[in-house]
């Protein structure tokens, strides 16, 4: 099947199935454009991170097998190839696979890099890798479940001590101030009143009565304004206190079926600026350290907290309170953040709040932390 | 199965399936919305025509059958009602159908109305119709290709005679101006000098080559810029020249694969105002006349022409001209309009202008009307 390690370009063995239709139509279909690569290679914070990640560490990479998984562009793989890979196996299911494969040619890697037009979930490669590079993370981390597939990889293809390039993520969650927590509000009130006159004009231009629908178009457009969670680039100004790391992944060993299940975490905020807590901001880090059996160099961390000098494409999920947390220097947020898929689209999420303040005075002495008074349950979803 | 006519709500025996998934998520899936029902209810241009064609033609609907395709909100159907129809049959294949359900109860007009969730292609009616009513109109009236849905229903459920709200459709191409032609184009010219720097970035932070993609951005941008419909409300004032109707639909005799095959029709658009051409619009108008056994009382028509007073949500689609045409007063556009379906995506189009100028003072003596140097070929797709 193939001679020193080196497979033709386009040779058949080498091709994997196109994903199912509807996770195209949902999903894989933007990433077949130019334009959205260049957005994403452009973020030189996540662009510079990978290649920091990789060129720092050259004895690592030096004549290895490493995988590619859902290669875009084929940047990830192009760094390994420079890096001094033996062999980069670059996979990528839409069509911007076409223009990995020229680009590759053009950099004159076609020697090392074999791009492969397929999801990762059916393509076959003819040996096991040393190393898995990925760019994988969504907004919130966990947005797109690309991380399934980078698992598939690994149990698929990874040798025993190979690494995953990143190997570790972590998630935040931090009280913020935010001025558009009051503006989608206004918005949202503005959108009833739409309704009101409209159902008016039905009532009088058609004999139509509508108001039974009400209550349904309040509960979507709630939905729309007040729990979906929105993109921001928030400036560390808005911290009201210090974020919180609710969860850690060591992706050698988590589970797939760790990160396909909801699961529920812990979070205390401790309040520093005094103001209304208008939203929890969340955002993720990973971290390149190798495996134990192959560690990094060395260690790079690609980070999306907020950062006034340099922020990144994913910039972070602001879930909006309505109303705001009315909290004080020294009180604390204490809660949990319970995270899941929505069952309509796996690739999109969930995620609840369940919190309370602990007003400072009231620390020490508290036996039972939770005041019943300002217990409350916000819903989100990450569209 | 049934009595007097009459159907239990939620009978099991008037379901139909639910889209197929990947259709859902490319199309139906929006129409599950209030907010967007809304936005086409408040389109009092268009809600307006129906009520007037209905409620002018009670003697039309008195007693009879009525099927309402795609109904949404369900509004065709309670204005059927109201007109005297015995019996209304609501087919909905999204989610809103509860939504009509709850409309159709509050204005006590469950005994005339069942709404029946599922696609026209997969439900069962117990009687055949009398009448079908439908609001299919997509972008320059083919887009969506919701028709394909409404000749299912005339040729599964509609009686000998029957007739169809709207009957016919009509489609018009127009000469007009637009500044949009020139700020479009800066964007492009923006867009390429942004790839350049790009590039450049690339080379110069991680030594790769991209240059070799150069000619693909062009594309995928000159595509999205320049060969891609935009939606307009294109004044009267733009207007460079009248409208032509390029085709015409009887909707009780077109056939089905007449609507899914491409065509050609041509066009000859007299300049009346002396300014280059910029691009040409695109709408189309529906008239309610019933059929030649039925035909209606009173003719209504909605029409998504350029109106100084009142305009409708369809807009007009503009197809902008890269390079301009410089036409004078006098002068005829004259060519083809080729309209196809996307292959990628059937209720998406293709639409193939292919003209050239015929100046005044050659009109008379042209025995070949059409001269090499002004003929052009324009490319645009309807997303």
């Amino acid at each position: 099947m193939e001679q020193n390690g080196r497979l033709p370009e386009n040779s058949s063995d080498l091709k994997g199935d196109a994903p199912d239709a509807t996770d195209f139509a949902n999903y894989f279909c933007t990433y077949a454009f130019l334009f959205h690569q260049k957005e994403m290679l452009e973020d030189h914070k996540r662009t510079g991170a990978y290649y920091t990640a990789i060129m720092q560490n050259q004895a690592q990479f030096k004549d290895k097998v490493v995988l590619d998984v859902g290669a875009g562009s084929g940047i990830l793989a192009i760094f390994a190839a420079q890096a001094g890979a033996r062999k980069v196996y670059a996979v990528e299911a839409t069509d911007v696979a076409k223009h990995a494969r020229k680009l590759v040619q053009h950099n004159r890697l076609g020697s090392i890099i074999s791009v492969i037009q397929g999801t990762i979930e059916t393509v076959e490669l003819p040996e096991k890798v040393d190393l898995i590079v990925s760019e994988w993370m969504g907004y919130f981390l966990l947005r797109e479940s690309m991380l399934d597939s980078v698992l598939v990889a690994r149990d698929k293809f990874l040798k025993p001590g190979g690494a995953l390039y990143p190997s570790h993520a972590r998630l935040y969650v931090a009280p913020i101030r935010s001025n558009l927590t009051h503006s989608r509000q206004n918005e949202f009130r503005n959108a009833m009143e739409g309704w009101a006159s409209f159902t008016d004009d039905m009532q009088r231009y058609y004999g139509v009565r509508m108001d039974c629908l009400n209550d349904s178009f309040r509960d979507e457009q709630k939905q729309y304004y007040q729990q979906t969670a929105a993109w921001a680039d928030v400036s560390p100004n808005q911290l009201a206190g210090r974020p919180w790391c609710f969860k850690q992944y060591d992706l050698l060993t988590v589970t797939p079926q760790e990160i396909i299940d909801s699961f529920k975490e812990h979070f205390e905020l401790q309040i520093i600026e005094a103001a209304p807590i208008e939203a929890f901001a969340g955002f993720f880090d990973v971290q390149f350290k190798g495996s134990p059996e192959n560690p990094a160099s060395f260690e790079v961390l690609l980070s999306t907290a907020p950062d006034p000098q340099c922020s990144t494409h994913w910039g972070q999920q602001v879930f909006h309170l309505y109303p705001p947390i009315n909290a004080q220097p020294g009180d604390r947020i204490s809660g949990d953040i319970n995270i899941s898929r929505k069952k309509e689209n796996h690739r999109l999420m969930q995620v609840v709040f369940q919190h309370c303040i602990i007003p400072r005075q009231q620390q020490p002495q508290a036996a039972t932390p939770k005041l019943q008074s300002t217990e409350r349950v916000d819903f989100f979803s990450i569209e």
